[in-house]
């Protein structure tokens, strides 16, 4: 098999697959005690939110990666959820519980069970109630990591083809996963050893679970001696009442084991076989059916606990491990007598229970073997196949190998080194407000899509929050596809959507046009008039002399080409800029200056929901630090990037900066006076370290009423209004409307400078009616 | 005054005016007699359509431009509103009357009188059977010009402003405007001279008319002996029972004398008044109490006579004269007395009656003058004019002082020599058929937007037919508004709309998201894949060698970078596409190849509304032409022009066709055999000359079913899908759709080298809800 694909397949090929994963965790107080407020009702619905849902309880929040084919884009949307859930939770200051075993819990009576809608939620209630029953609401609260994996069609493919058997396709995947599910059965006390990361529990766990711990300090803190994986251990993990070892021989074989578990009253269900292992089939809601029906879709291995050491619960290296192993799996032989089963979970309960004995021995086919031998003797398989088929994994198996043979590497020793040190609840505590940290300083971005606009990340995140599917389309081009309950929309560019009609933003762009529909409209517009060649200009420009105008090119291009006459021109001023504005336009515009600070009104669907200033670049002294000095400072700001991956840029300090200082006399090494504004640039744009400065609520609601007025003209619904005012408190204030933007910017108004965030990416999914 | 003119305006600004045009015609048979037809219903409501509509007799076609400000605009709009009514009643085999005189007529009883709807409608009906009654309906079938009249804001601003009495600028504008009528009423006898055009009547005219003329040929032609316009005479014109001199000192005094003669029953409302030259109000149905409130807005001239030897029915020399003539009223004195009106009245009938008598005298302040003297020295006024404003409108004068000396050159004489030559019905349909054959050759534009793309002429014509307010924005970028009925479009290019949503077109410019979403709605796309650099396409180009596929750049852009492999490429070949490609875009294609040709699927709202095939430049022998001589003949095809002006483009036999028959072993000199198919090119492009075939009713249903579903999985209303096609009358062919486009030229489709003429501007109105 291995040769087919050495010969057949690319490296990069071999090792494309699909992943998902899927990540519990409890919300807790910053005391560490389970949180009993509801799930955030951010979140919606939790049967119709693919993306962040709960498990068995209201407190235990959930987090499914749709699948990925690669683990990098896994991971990151891992992140990017992870993100989102402490962000949201975060709102109510409560903490994403960073480790499997649960937190301070009440007992089982006070342990709120997840609450559902409708009649799908009253079936969800009603299980998780037999459940609670049966196993103790506790065991319930514990959470972890669940790998789906399958392998690409690629690869399957092309092993069906080559290897020229009898059976068809479906029959041949199916063999193929049986295999690799039953491998994994056999080997995942390597997982349980490498991966393991629950060495303690809390005071408030079970007891007899406690029991088989020591406790090391008052009541709190139980650590077990030696183990890695309590969560995987006999006593306190998600296991089923009795050992059920059903048949993996064939599907259905498999099902017919699992009906007679049924039959017998074992389990109720097919979900309730606590397998560390499980065979996925297509429709979630009849297990069984599907499997017979369609055959194995992927496997979800239900083995890794969380680690507390990343945010995610899971590090990225353990999944590209995780991919390699189950190549090992696939291409691993194996050997079946009566008890393999058994003797694979002897093996798995011993790594979980005494994982970090040194002298630790496994049963490997009726005999024993010791465990770091064994584990040696598999990796190297693993560094072998790598070797052979170019794959370059050597990274993640020299961590595996470093972990074998350095067991104060693992995960299970370092936390137990730190919760001796601070206690259970304060070493996770410590963790999870690490994490927090972390996650609210780059709330404005979304972790894997990075190469995507930041507006088209804000309304990712939004969307994702609250359920809506997200299909991303094209990043270069910032497409996405955002689907709810049947209702599918495209969106590009966070603000192009089918809600505007095709014919606004052409209008729009159109100055000349843009002018003759505000004034159709009774928008009073800047009185004025266009030319179409300089010798016309010279011809009327006498009548403008002395007057405050403003001389522009007729199409909008990021306000170049444009001269303004604050205080009048001469005839030879005023045909200069003629011929300025002719350098970028065909015709140009001739208007009555309007004085006054400039304001973006941003409007979506019926409403102004946002008003912005941008002010240039600039410091504020405070008599102590020289200008470089507070310019440094003013760049720490988390907001403050290069490029286009933050909501402001860091200011620099280059010649054209320099010069506007010594225009004033000043320069970077001068301490400026306490309150004064030194600025740094002449424009107002943000991408050269401009602020933002929120008005949304100071500006008089008159000049949003003319913002809306002239954005309705044009049947718009997305639109970027720019507006010169002279006094924005005033209602009688002078007043210019100097450009419609149909593509507005959001994150500038989304993460201003100064004044309040603004949730616009729901006033993005509202406008295009995905959010009520 | 005109010292006010000279030192505060520049000439330009002196002429500009507002103009409108209304033309009269009556719609007649091949044979000359008046067409009994109801009037096109492609018009629509006749009180709807601002522009085309009916005067007195349901068989009378009224055309009438908006105002413009300039002599040249309005002259355009009304040939293009004349092309548009020779074109439509052609499809019906009727011809435009040309001359203002009635053709061949019934009596009374049978000519048809307007048809109107609704209550408006009853109104209009009453006024005419009360019109009919009273003057007879053969009078009612003259037909003329009406020329409005204003002078531009400006003109009145600067005369206002700058001549500083105690009136207010409504009554000063009155006052101008009452000013320029009174001398109009004094002078009107030139311009009777110089555009008068109804030298002659035909027999069925009323015969108390033609007592008055000489019967030249079997009782058909009476012609004038040395008349100008029969129909400014004292007998055969539209004149009172009465001859009426109401007041024009004041406004309230004209209202005065008109209430009086209402009161006495000379008329029965102020419209009856048939001045020469009317005081128009801002609202028609109010035409004294509007005048009263509002002032007087402009002024209408009713004295011209249709030009026969004008296809527009009036010349733009005479225009542009009229103009200057308008700023001689107004800055010539004037002296009254009691019977200026009188002395007014005879001699415009001396002149209508004799003017071509060489030493006609007139009364010029109760002393008979010599007509020539008095016409020479007005001429000299103007010209005088003309020259200290530096008005540059020498060569109307010229035209006008030629007409004076040589009278064999005015029009009323060359018609009745044309009319003793043919006779009266002959020479009126030969000069009609003529116009005919203009109009109909040049149907595919529309006068006066040749800067505007053909695409926007087509829907601008079909919404000026159709009663559609249509408003030019922006000729540059081809934006219109368009509007009836308070409900109002705005359109770009003919198919940028408010039917397609803003996101449609974007998502259908970008190939990869295009087929991704089709292949989301089940539509078959060309199986293949895209890469993201020229390494990656190395990787996976192996899998292609040797198999029909195509190679192309992600985004649209007129078929470059694109490579066919339609008998397999090397692997050498295949990269040397796919380096082609990355030239054009960052992403490329490689797609499964279709044979076959291309259709263009052009749709509108739900349907397919034309199919298309595109043919390279090319050529069909004779067995006697040279490949040269060929295609000579075929680009004089009337669709066959340069530039972006007319549907199909000139064959050019430049370089690269000589190249390419030299490929094919032959030459420009060489006779191909009879219907030997010799192509130029290897493009099929319209831009080189190559052929449209309409292929819409032979295409298999099937295909455009496809296409309608491509259409509606990116919910677009204007699409041109470009599908190729094995075969296609055979619904089972194989297939493959190449691109959306989101822009579609609708020219080629409306006006194809081969096939049925489609009225695609109908498909776009009706698309955004204009038409039913």
């Amino acid at each position: 098999m291995i040769e087919i694909l050495k010969n057949k397949m690319t490296p990069e090929r071999i090792l494309s697959a699909g992943v998902g994963l899927e990540r519990e965790g409890l919300r807790v107080t910053p005391q560490g005690k389970l949180a009993l407020t509801p799930h955030p009702s951010i979140f919606g619905d939790k049967l119709g939110n693919p993306y962040i849902t709960t498990d068995f309880s209201e407190s235990q929040v959930e987090i499914i990666t749709p699948v990925f084919d690669s683990v990098d884009d896994a991971y990151h949307f891992l992140e990017a959820l992870t993100d989102i859930v402490i962000n949201e939770i975060n709102e109510n200051n409560e903490l994403y519980w960073p480790y499997s075993m649960p937190c301070d819990i009440p007992e089982d009576e006070d342990i709120p069970i997840a609450e559902y809608q409708g009649e799908e939620g009253k079936k969800a209630r009603a299980y998780r109630e037999k459940l609670i029953k049966k196993y103790g609401g506790k065991r319930q609260l514990i959470s972890g990591i669940h790998y789906n994996f399958s392998f690409s069609d690629d690869v399957l493919e092309t092993l069906f083809r080559e290897s020229g058997g009898e059976l068809s396709y479906r029959d041949f995947k199916d063999k193929i996963y049986l295999k690799v599910l039953r491998n994994f059965l056999r080997y995942r006390w390597l997982i349980v050893f490498l991966l393991g990361c629950t060495p303690g529990l809390h005071g408030s766990y079970i007891e007899k679970c406690l029991a088989c711990m020591e406790e090391v300090d008052s009541s709190e803190t139980f650590l077990s001696q030696d183990g890695t994986s309590a969560r995987n251990g006999s006593c306190s993990g998600y296991k089923n009442e009795i050992d059920l070892y059903p048949s993996y021989a064939s599907v259905d074989e498999f099902i017919a084991s699992i009906e007679e578990y049924i039959k017998r009253g074992d389990i109720s269900e097919a979900k309730e076989l606590y397998a560390q292992i499980r065979l996925k089939p297509k429709k979630f809601n009849d297990v069984l059916g599907s499997l017979k029906a369609d055959g194995i879709q992927y496997l979800e291995i239900r083995t890794i606990d969380l680690n507390v050491f990343d945010k995610c619960g899971i590090a990225k290296v353990d999944l590209e491990f995780l991919n390699i192993f189950m190549l090992f799996l696939l291409l691993e032989g194996e050997e079946s007598f009566d008890t393999w089963q058994q003797e694979a979970l002897i093996n798995e309960v011993k790594v979980a229970e005494h994982g970090l004995k040194a002298d630790l021995e496994l049963l490997d086919h009726r005999h024993w073997t010791l465990k770091t031998a064994w584990a040696e003797d598999i990796l190297e398989k693993i560094a072998e196949i790598n070797e052979y088929l170019d794959l370059k994994q050597d990274h993640c198996i020299e961590v595996m190998q470093n972990r074998l043979r350095n067991p104060q590497t693992t995960y299970a020793e370092r936390l137990k080194q730190l919760m001796t040190e601070k206690g259970y609840l304060n070493a996770n505590l410590e963790l999870a407000n690490e994490y927090r940290t972390d996650s609210v300083s780059r709330r404005y971005c979304l972790k894997g899509f990075e190469q995507w606009e930041l507006s088209t990340q804000i309304l990712i995140k939004e969307a994702i929050t609250r359920g809506i599917k997200v299909t991303p389309m094209d990043a270069a081009d910032n497409i996405i596809a955002l689907e709810k309950d049947g209702h599918k929309e495209y969106v590009k560019q966070a603000t192009k959507t089918s809600a505007d009609t095709y014919i606004t933003p052409l209008l729009m762009e159109n100055k000349v046009v843009t002018k003759m529909i505000l004034k159709e409209n009774g928008i009073p517009v800047p009185a004025g008039e266009e030319f179409f060649s300089v010798d016309e200009a010279r011809l009327k420009l006498p009548n403008y002399v002395g007057k405050k105008v403003v001389i522009k090119p007729k199409s909008t291009n990021f306000g170049l080409g444009i001269c303004i006459y604050d205080r009048g021109g001469t005839i030879e001023e005023l045909l200069e800029g003629a011929r300025i504005a002719f350098a970028y336009d065909h015709t140009i515009l001739i208007e009555a200056y309007v004085a006054g600070l400039e304001y973006r009104f941003l409007t979506m669907g019926d409403e102004v929901v946002a008003v912005l200033h941008r002010r240039a670049a600039n410091v504020v002294g405070d008599g102590i630090h020289t200008v470089q000095a507070l310019i440094d400072k003013k760049n720490e700001h988390p907001y403050r990037g290069d490029g286009y991956t933050s909501p402001l840029k860091k200011i620099k300090l280059d010649d054209q900066a320099q010069l506007f200082l010594k225009q004033q006399g000043i320069s970077a090494s001068t301490v400026p006076r306490p309150g004064e504004l030194v600025y740094l640039r002449g424009n107002s744009n943000i991408s050269t370290g401009g602020d933002s400065i929120d008005y949304t609520d100071k500006m008089h609601p008159r000049f949003s009423e003319i913002a809306m007025k002239a954005v309705r003209a044009f049947g718009a619904k997305f639109c970027g209004v720019d507006i010169i005012i002279e006094d924005y408190s005033n209602p009688e204030s002078a007043f210019g409307i100097i450009e419609l933007n149909f593509n507005p910017a959001i994150m500038m108004q989304a993460y201003p400078f100064e004044g309040k965030e603004r949730r616009l990416g729901y006033n993005i999914l509202k406008t295009i009616g995905l959010a009520d």
